[in-house]
């Protein structure tokens, strides 16, 4: 039976990367070698480091000042590395509290000096972004622009002269952004753009060199963009795997095409729990998430007989998160539009069934 | 043309791992979907992660008062993490230098309390692991097992009541280990058990909770030992390829059967160029490293003429790190004897074809 991979991430990838990764895995180059097996020096990877970093800025649009860095320990060491590497003890960064991964950025952040607190939606069980204003005189303003678990997401940025660091691991490359808003945005790539072992972390020249601390070098930014991400060596086949999937985003169209896709799967979902007598969704209109889309069913009960016929019928991962309860469909950049339609025919079917 | 791989590292792994690495990305489990997209927290990934840790258990006969963690970041990483999680501003940890990467684990270690250096052999490039006491009233004495760049390596473990904090990243699993000696191992996994892309910290549980400094949950082992090295998204992919490997070795019969056979191999190579007149080694013969075997000619000029015939015969990777410069065939676990005859059989035909 076919699958439909829901998963949150590590989340599914487009069939013809896999292909490609695999026989990369089996042999990179047509001279018997194994993309595993290779130095990290050599031409055959640098070459595709070089054309990671080429796709990213072309399909960004990214300007000549800033610097992408490709990195491991994903979002959670970026909590620590973000504020190790912007903020001093003496200074203020704003962050708005938009669910379990702004809380921790919250708290690493505390740990290296004074974090201001704009807003939170905790009270909500994070079902929303709260408004918030950007006091002028901190550091930066650090948001998180997708909430993979509640299924919320940031759809305009606010305008500021301060700089926006920015958690984008759950919507990264999903649609096109006004890229000079922000001084640093930082993502796993197990969601949009890649498989779990990589991190990215694209950073304007001006945010570095302020703090007074001493950085350990593998926790200076300025490190990997001096080294070209290969002061140690790096995770080759990750990196590969999101090059691939960069070479796939582009030739679909890049972000525009692909925000233009993300809208219409998102549609679909959200248009039927809203139309369907049994589901509702669990965050409010004009914050639900194109990545994450979560729904409970009116009556609760009947919960575990959808999830027992959509997993019968091929769905994979689709249960909500502990936070939350009920269901999640991620529908990232590799989700196809049938799948999703298929889902949303499940949820039709049910109703009619039980109704 | 056959090519033999004699990368530093990332390094050759068995051919069959490969395959099966490469079916994985295809299919993992016969239901059409790639060990790539599949979510971290599902049972096809945790078991692949227990059977890794069980594998390296018995691998090591490993006793109970040791955990095991999977993470990210190298060796150069565990250079801060280790002082970080391990000794306190006022304490002495005593390290011996032994080349580039031990010299960069003393910097990283000077951040966080005093260091104590043993002995070094900077003077004569690390041509030898130099001869050292190791004081009573130190927290931990951190070696480096075997030195890649410049191919020695450490025979004989110190007997001494201070925990020994290793970086074993290019001999790790190669051979059996008194590892009661052993307070922390480290290694990056892409020299012998896995590609790029995760690191192994083995650690015993009474050397951690010592220190005063508040550490980020994600630079806490601690962290990473309560949650099974799941509390954030883990490099998966990397780590199959390591469980793959680690079966493999099982199978070989495990650290006894695989030094025996790694002895032999080095026998190979430094038996060709202690008989051979063109060639000599270049580092001292107690100490020579059966991992990377380091070698120059005694006529500099002829370098690059054999570096070509090498290559011509399929050859990669032999050249010697610019500290060192000449050769280097580093011929970790998953080199076959084969290759380094091969190796061998070039140079004595290039000593005959010029003699």
């Amino acid at each position: 039976m076919k699958k439909h991979n829901f998963s949150a991430g590590p989340a599914i990838l487009p069939a013809e990367v896999i292909q490609e990764a695999a026989q990369g895995v089996l042999d990179l180059n047509g001279d018997g070698l194994s993309i595993l097996e290779l130095s990290h020096r050599g031409k055959a990877i640098t070459a595709i480091f070089d054309e990671a970093e080429a796709l990213m800025r072309e399909l960004l649009s990214l300007p000549a000042d800033y610097d992408i860095i490709f990195c491991t320990g994903g979002a959670s060491t970026q909590f620590v590395l973000a504020p190790m590497n912007l903020l001093n003890e003496d200074e203020t960064a704003a962050y708005v509290n938009t669910g379990t991964w702004a809380s921790k950025a919250i708290e690493a952040a505390s740990m290296y000096g004074n974090v201001n607190v704009l807003a939170s939606s905790k009270a909500t069980n994070f079902d929303h972004i709260p408004d918030f204003e950007v006091p002028n005189d901190v550091k930066y303003l650090h948001l998180t622009s997708n909430n993979t678990i509640f299924g919320t997401q940031i759809h305009t940025y606010p305008t500021t002269n301060v700089p926006i660091v920015c958690d984008m691991s759950s919507d990264f490359l999903s649609r096109p952004i006004e890229v000079e808003k922000f001084g640093l945005i930082y993502a796993g790539a197990q969601k949009n753009v890649g498989p779990s072992g990589v991190t990215v972390v694209i950073v304007r020249k001006d945010m570095l060199g302020t703090v007074r601390r001493q950085l350990p070098l593998m926790f200076d930014y300025r490190t990997f963009i001096k080294e070209k991400s290969m002061y140690n060596t790096p995770p080759v086949f990750p990196v590969y795997v999101m090059m691939l999937t960069l070479r796939w985003l582009k030739k679909l169209g890049g972000l525009a095409a692909m925000h233009q896709y993300n809208l219409e799967k998102a549609a679909i979902l959200y248009d039927e729990m809203d139309s369907n007598p049994l589901f509702k969704g669990t965050v409010a209109e004009k914050d639900r998430s194109l990545m994450n889309v979560c729904f409970v069913m009116h009556d609760a009960s009947l919960e575990p007989e959808f999830m027992k016929f959509a997993v019968s019928q091929g769905c994979v991962d689709i249960k909500g998160h502990r936070s939350v309860g009920g269901f999640r469909a991620s529908i990232y950049n590799a989700m196809p539009k049938e799948s999703v339609q298929f889902l949303a025919d499940l949820m039709r079917q049910f109703a009619v069934q039980r109704g």
